[in-house]
């Protein structure tokens, strides 16, 4: 097994980008070598000896960073939005046929959601019913969640493979909104309350029996985990990956 | 303290009217001494020496049966629905000035959902937020359940009491019904999922800290242990009282 | 893909045994020709076209009914308990190499048990505490359950895998029982209360963020789709085979 | 109704009175005037005209600070710890028979835990099962918590003067610890995991139903709400009080 020990970080002046330089520097097995934000110098990585990056920054930012992270054949851990199919062949077009660096790509970096959402999936198949609750702090803007959308769309794939038809409602009467919002055929409802951080359950219900999966994150911290362990398996996994599953060896 | 022993079951062969006749029959300070349904001549009620009634019945059925427990002296516990304002008046006649029995009707008798909606009012005075999310089995009809309707009613009652203005919400983007339904304010939030029998959650949020208060109700025998405290509380009790919340002194 | 059509069930007048009946009855896809109990003739099996039996009966008689199943060509789905290795072995000898029929026993039915454990075990590599609060109706004789002893062993082992230490606890001081009993390293904590049926959770815990698996089994029919999935699988799978997760192609 | 305006927070440099500082700034009602901490003379409460002092100090100088307070008619919401009979029969003495000023002291200022505690010990009497859940951080020495002792100590207290005995326990068979700690006879169970804050959860069950009050406390600003509520009821409420459920008025 090959392991990044020097790491840079991209965006360290962000918020996330200081929980990213906090965990770097307390993780015995890495060494934090440097921290650049907008308008510093990508060389100084190659002068720090980066073997590896982790990138939170801007969609405009992040290619450039990405061309010359390829070019220098320095790993990348990117948390950074904004990737659609066009981008991704750029990507691997820089890396060509036999990369010498790997590029891990994930739009959530958090262990256990990630783990809710592949649990939900794989025990779709085998409930009649499933629903899910996000409850976050009343300053969210946007309801339901981008993740609790994504955990619908992998739950609904699962119950269609699964030749699974719609989910039991007999509800005929009552008020807007009460069964939540539709996604792919998955109710789905988004509580905000005050003291709230970040929560989602996934309930599935069969005869007699249900099967909660939570995930409470109560710190933004909660992300880095799973950037370290990027950082960990990104040496011995050259090329593209997109999704943090794949380094959890979940597949 | 005044004590009720022998009891009469009206609607004695209907699904709650059979809970509630094995309820009695295993209370050891109770007698079953009449089982009566649709068809049966109320005398018995008086030739077996029923001093209280207990009616999970029908509103066509239910004011003919007061009038005659007035009448003869016999206390009522009731279950039965259809009371509006006028019939509480019609019963409140028949039973005059000085009550010789008294009547004790509810539109819920499980003690924990009353418990559940007095401790959700209780507390909400004191929270920024607080929604509703009510769990059913998917053969239901209505959502909100009553008993969730209602919770946001008492709620939000005491929430324009305290002074308190709306809850926080941010939500500017997202998809319909997402937020659940509004009932006085207060977002509520309706799963169906085979498995589940009846569950209630009120979330109560303030500055880092939340509230819950839960009912799950996994039996349809749950509503029997308030209808026995009824009836060992009903002689004390002359004249009419709507609602268990006074049967349990939370007042 | 095989599929068996005809079932008997042996057992089928005790409690389990005729929940499994009326489970076969219903489902579309398979036909009750058998239902034996003590007593009677296994050879009605064979009357009656059984091409597979399910049985939940008694650790005396479980292997004289399988010695004749496997002599036969039928199928069987087992539920009942007390197989060793020695028995194992029996059986395995009884099928011979190239078996004509399927033997599946599972200590659990419960499809939801069977994934709470599975996404458990699956996800203590990557968390650094875990703990198991298990909750049932108060006349259990044992604590903690079966489950939830099981759950915590495959927990363990997983955590040994992955490298993982103890789990972090500062306790210093306390009352005798507060943190629960010792499974292998795990604490393990038992419910016991009125209302309750059969519930469990497992919580694993990380930085800023917990997980929570959460089963909860509100009715004795829970394990029937289980034995029913096992009916659907097990033509296509001759031999022996032990635990529902095969069944469920969790491996 | 009077109101507090100006005040002085003593323990200012502590990480709970700094949570103190900010929230007496943040409220739009009060205003900070002194903000002192050990080796600061009191005097300056004086001179910076202070109508009341939150002290979140040390036993040792807690005493001495609310006889000055006592002396001047300033008025102190006090969350230190180690208040015995003797030193509250002192406090009287100085407060007098007219007193000037008021001091509420509360071994507990999050309205959540006492809510809950309140709630628990009201619905003790209607059920036969009790039981807690407390969950904490791993660096807890402690176990069970404190607030789980005294909501043990307040429902089993509740259940006495309801006449219910002992909660039913069939178990005959298991390991030390499960069925967890007796704290008056009520079971208490203490779970420690990275990525847990402050949580506690009291299940209460009867036949076919359970009630369960749960508080999580997310973030140490959560008692802050508890010590303005304390501040803007004191100067209604001349001499001494104990407990934030005075506040609450929830007697």
């Amino acid at each position: 097994m090959t392991a990044v020990r020097r790491v840079g970080v991209l965006g360290a002046r962000g918020k996330v980008g200081a929980e990213v330089v906090r965990a770097v520097e307390e993780a015995d097995d890495l060494e934090l070598v440097a921290s650049l934000d907008a308008g510093d110098a990508l060389e100084e990585l190659v002068s720090a000896g980066a073997e590896a990056v982790v990138d939170f920054t801007h969609p405009d930012a992040v290619m450039d960073s990405l061309r010359f992270c390829a070019e220098h054949g320095i790993h990348a851990v990117v948390g950074t939005t904004g990737f659609d199919d066009e981008r991704l062949a750029t990507l691997r077009g820089w890396l060509g046929d036999d990369p010498g660096a790997g590029v891990l790509i994930a739009p959530n970096f958090s262990i256990g959601a990630v783990l809710m959402m592949r649990f939900a999936a794989a025990a779709a198949p085998f409930y009649e019913s499933v629903e899910i609750v996000e409850l976050h702090h009343p300053t969210k803007a946007d309801a339901p969640s981008g993740t609790a959308r994504r955990t619908a769309e992998l739950v609904a794939a699962a119950r269609r493979e699964a030749g699974l038809g719609p989910v039991p409602d007999a509800t005929s009467t009552g008020l807007d909104g009460a069964r939540g919002a539709d996604v792919a055929g998955v109710h789905v409802h988004s509580v905000r309350a005050r003291g709230l951080v970040a929560h989602q359950e996934v309930l599935l219900g069969g005869v007699g029996e249900t099967l909660t999966i939570r995930h409470d994150s109560m710190d933004r911290a909660s992300f880095t985990p799973g950037v370290l362990a990027g950082l960990r398996w990104i040496a011995d996994h050259p090329g593209l990956t997109v999704g943090l599953e794949h380094v959890l060896d979940l597949d």
